[in-house]
């Protein structure tokens, strides 16, 4: 029996893929600290829960397809906030984040059209692009330049009849950068040049440290029939499991097309839509100790690992991740041993191996994606285990 | 700015098109009985909203992309009750039965390939299809013969080397037809033979009526390699809004590949699943009042719509659905006018023309589809303004 190449093709996560080492170096009694999976530690606010528990309609019926309009409102009223200018038209709920990527790309290219994405990238780009048929055109960042964009021409070398799209993500998973508005300004111009559109990709616009601003494609002035802005609730509010996202578009088309894809499958899930607004309506208080937490935890990654011999890395300015490269001859062995040969005093690591995050094949090999989800204490551990892995690691090699 | 031929050749809802024409009914005062669309007026059971209620994690966390565990064994339960031996391995919770269809469909066809659909049809998997880019190859079935399957001959008719897959639904969704255990043989052996898929959505499982019985794929001898069985809880608990659903499948490259589908959108609701869990834990004695009722408006529409004069309809045998060829020129421009220009005592009714859950442009020009998802005493007020509205509409263009 044939199943289909689309799905065959599909890589495995390279954040789950160790899943099986780690769980048996957990069987044999020892601590994993994982550091290899963005699921943040952040209790998820009591007021969320509430207005969960508060639901009481009768029948937990189908709601609209583009989401209930008090969510759609209060979406519109967040961004509205932050000056961006929007109308609760112009919102689209979706069922988590993952749904409004893979609607953009539905919405705006067919199978066999290209996507140009600064790599390393979100992993699960790769598998969304596989689900629209798109092929993905990476454009390689570098950590000696801290993950920022190249300039015009390298985009435009790898635009073809084919392109029909840039997605940015800002700040960045995995690489923690935040695009400067000058950025956001050259993708946009870009894609105006090019009659493309920017998908911009934004769940972390608060995780940004330092006082450094994230730029929005919605403040790019002339951005509006270009752009569609994705967003999550899940990092913002700790609701990961709530599945709840959306997009933002002027793109009137864009916007009816990916109202045909929403009223295909229905509609987003009712209840947490409710929690989201109680999110929104509390944020303020709970985002700055939030932010702050995970600035402490920035610090303690990157003020643990730069004297380490032979580690390279910037400090990231924002979302909770970075990419290291380590002096290692091949991060994912590297990743696989720490689980299953190292311990110190019942304790190890669990990182992403970088290749993952990248298109080409041959990059990011001895790299890993660190994800500070942890506590200060726990996370100074981690990061002196993982150093002395590396040492213990090309030790053993000699 | 071009937008994708994928979305832009997607067909608007035709169960949600007609809407903007019930709205300004309202608006003029009119109360309109939705006949149009599949959302129960049954309470959703308590339980479920309890188990909603009690849920008491700290972090609402990203769950295992394949659902819950306890979630998957619950599944397998249920349906081992049923006699039909399924491990939780093979279980795949999904964001509703849309993904579960969605997720199927990628795995097992690529863009550009083609899945056999009997028709009338669920119209959304037209939309599904546009997703997964596969071309919908329908098969006709005729109310006069009840909508049962044409024989073996009729399906090979249409399979080429681009076939992947033939899609069923059963209980039917529009015509409540259950296809009977041949029919669910033939088409397995049809699929054996070409070595293709049976995907079998079988959500209205428990909607028989007159002790007909239901006959699953998964019971079909030999289909193990064949058949992924699509399910959700939407009707079976009233908890459409929840979006929960679920696919099983012993085929192992398929679930493999599903897994891999599943894995990019990180995973389906999380507290959704608890509620599942506590539905199906009490499911008996709501169901056996369920269906009772459910047959009672069965009785309702087809009694009295069956001596209407020119009306031509079977008996459904399960699902909530019918439906009916009417002696109109133009079942779409009849639908409008019974919401523009019709009313009985400040009334009137919305129905879907059938039209839009064929394939075959031609076809079901005539034909509605009715939603018997309100109680007795308002049905047979609908039924009885529909008939009335029927002669009327046909005097007006004499």
């Amino acid at each position: 029996m044939k199943i289909s190449e689309r799905v065959n093709s599909m890589q495995e996560s390279p954040i789950r893929k160790l899943l099986s080492y780690s769980d048996d170096a957990k069987s044999r009694g020892i601590k994993v600290y994982h550091l290899n999976i963005g699921q943040p530690d952040i209790p998820t606010p009591n007021y969320i829960y509430d207005a969960i528990k508060n639901y009481s309609e009768r029948v937990l019926a189908y709601g609209p397809s583009q989401g209930l309009k008090v969510a759609r409102e209060t979406v519109a009223d967040y961004l509205n906030g932050l000056g961006y200018g929007v109308n609760p038209n112009e919102v689209f709920i979706t069922t988590g984040g993952s749904e409004a990527i893979i609607f953009a790309m539905m919405a705006v290219a067919d199978p066999g059209d290209e996507i140009i994405i600064p790599e390393p990238f979100y992993t699960n780009y790769n598998g969304f692009a596989s689900m629209a048929g798109l092929k993905v055109v990476p454009l390689l960042t570098k950590v000696e330049t801290g993950f920022h964009l190249p300039d015009e021409k390298e985009f435009e070398k790898l635009i073809t009849s084919k392109t029909r799209a840039i997605l940015v993500c800002t700040p960045n998973n995995p690489t923690g950068t935040i695009f400067t508005k000058d950025e956001m300004e050259m993708v946009v111009n870009i894609a105006k040049k090019h009659k493309i559109f920017v998908l911009s990709d934004e769940v972390y616009r608060e995780f940004v440290f330092d006082n450094k601003k994230h730029t929005s494609v919605l403040e790019v002035e002339g951005s509006e029939e270009n752009s569609i802005m994705l967003d999550s609730i899940s990092k913002r509010f700790s609701a990961c499991g709530a599945r709840i996202g959306y997009l933002v578009t002027k793109n009137r088309n864009a916007l009816n097309g990916i109202l045909k894809l929403g009223q295909a499958r229905l509609c987003p899930p009712t209840i947490e839509q409710i929690g989201m607004i109680e999110g929104y309506k509390n944020m303020k208080s709970f985002m700055k100790e939030m932010i702050t937490e995970y600035q402490k935890r920035r610090d303690v990654v990157y003020e643990n690992l730069k004297n380490v011999e032979g580690v390279f890395t910037r400090k990231p300015e924002g979302a909770f991740y970075v990419v290291v490269k380590l002096p290692v001859d091949d991060a994912d062995n590297f990743a696989k041993w720490m689980l299953t040969d190292f311990e110190v005093d019942g304790k190890t690591v669990m990182v992403a191996p970088a290749n993952g995050f990248y298109a080409s094949p041959d990059k990011g090999k001895d790299e890993v994606r660190i994800a500070y989800v942890l506590n200060t204490v726990e996370l100074e551990d981690a990061i002196k285990i993982l150093s002395l892995g590396i040492k213990e690691y090309n030790k053993r090699k000699r």
